[in-house]
């Protein structure tokens, strides 16, 4: 099947990204807005840092060669960290420089022009997300009533410098930050007991740190790139009352690129 | 950007459809369990009747030409009759045998090796979704409080033989149907005032009815093709405790054809 008709926000993370999907998760927020607009392709791989997920980011974005077959990617959302940032104990743990190295590289993989993964600044847009904080004493909790019991793994004093590597690399190449870990620490009053109700287990969002992120998102779209706002965007398909009904149909439901 | 790595599950049908990405909606739960499995993509097309679909299905559907470039329609779900089944007065009103002759021409436009769009059997499964029972009081009652108010446009009666065709013509092209009429209906006691608890406003679903034919789709792929059901299908990049992080990890990150 072809959705070539319509474009697409490809969300590229970890587990955060991969619950989008969760009622009230970003991902089903966004769907349900971009309905008829725009695809909501979530590509979030539960575990995996920067590290892993750079060989599969090289896999699902289209190649020059390839982009004219497929849906044009309007908007992506980058959301790592929150696995890059575990103590080296972890499989699961980047340096703070090669998150960043990574995250770079991503973004040069589409933004160069001589990349075989070129996608031209005009026709594809990029969003960083900083990761949530984290809970430590939750997900502490969290990991010890597992069989068997497993060791902290994360701090929040660590998670805050891979959040503030988000922004720097932003800052360095032009690329807009939603940040999530600053909406979801002032949601908490800056209170390590109130993350609980925004990172139930400690690590992972729940719909009201998802809103708060949706939020974000709608904001950088409206404020950077204004015509990618879902009230922006027309209908592909015709709604049913501008069909022509009373004559042939066909014209008026022609797929209209938005 | 491709999504060539993931093959797709396609929902193509009326604002019933559409609406899926609701919280709880039947889209949002098959996006959540199939994810880094299938992508779910919604066609739904709010007002839409298959007089109007049947163009749209023409373009949403890849030809035998185009197939080699996208990603594979693993499962399709075609669920009208809600609009169709207004009354005469409504430009949304088709016939009964005409409903049924658009509904057997998407299967045909599939099935038939000699067609443009077709669609080998053992590779893409069609399921038919019955209309849900019409609360024509509430649905009365929701239409005159519009401003200018509007005359009832469904019965429930006719809904119920709209639904009662979806079924027939199933039977005839041997299309496994998920009888969503009879699923709520049965959920409702049979008793019209207890359509409220799953159709709020006399004709759309919430998340209880949702759920309701979300179970009948599972229990339809369990039955037909069981190996559709998401439990049976790998994810396509691999958990990341499958990860090969001593060595390169890149062999381990390949995308597996599920």
């Amino acid at each position: 099947m072809t959705s070539k008709q319509l474009d697409s926000i490809v969300i590229f993370g970890d587990s955060i990204t991969q619950g989008g999907w969760e009622p009230g998760g970003f991902a089903q927020k966004l769907a349900y807005v971009y309905a008829r607009r725009l695809d909501v392709v979530n590509r979030g791989l539960s575990g995996y840092n920067t590290e892993w997920g750079l060989p599969v980011f090289e896999q699902i974005v289209a190649k020059t060669s390839e982009q004219p077959h497929v849906p044009t990617m309007r908007l992506l959302t980058i959301w790592f960290g929150a696995n890059d940032a575990c103590l080296q104990q972890s499989p699961q743990y980047v340096s703070l420089d090669r998150f960043k190295a990574n995250l770079t590289r991503m973004v040069t993989m589409l933004r160069d022009e001589k990349s075989e993964w070129y996608h031209p600044p005009e026709r594809t847009k990029i969003l960083f997300i900083s990761p949530p904080p984290i809970d430590a004493d939750a997900r502490a909790a969290d990991l010890a009533s597992r069989n068997p019991p497993l060791a902290p793994d994360r701090t929040w004093d660590n998670t805050k410098a891979y959040a503030d590597a988000v922004k720097e690399v932003g800052k360095e190449l032009s690329v807009p930050v939603a940040d999530a870990w600053t909406a979801i620490w002032d949601a908490a009053g800056h209170k390590a007991e109130n993350l609980k109700q925004f990172l139930p287990d400690g690590l992972h969002l729940n719909a009201a740190s998802y809103s708060l992120v949706y939020d974000l998102i709608l904001e950088a779209i409206a404020q950077n790139w204004p015509e990618l706002h879902y009230s922006k965007l027309p209908f592909v398909f015709a709604p049913w009352n501008e069909v022509e009904w009373e004559g042939d149909p066909r014209p008026s439901l022609q797929a209209r690129h938005n």
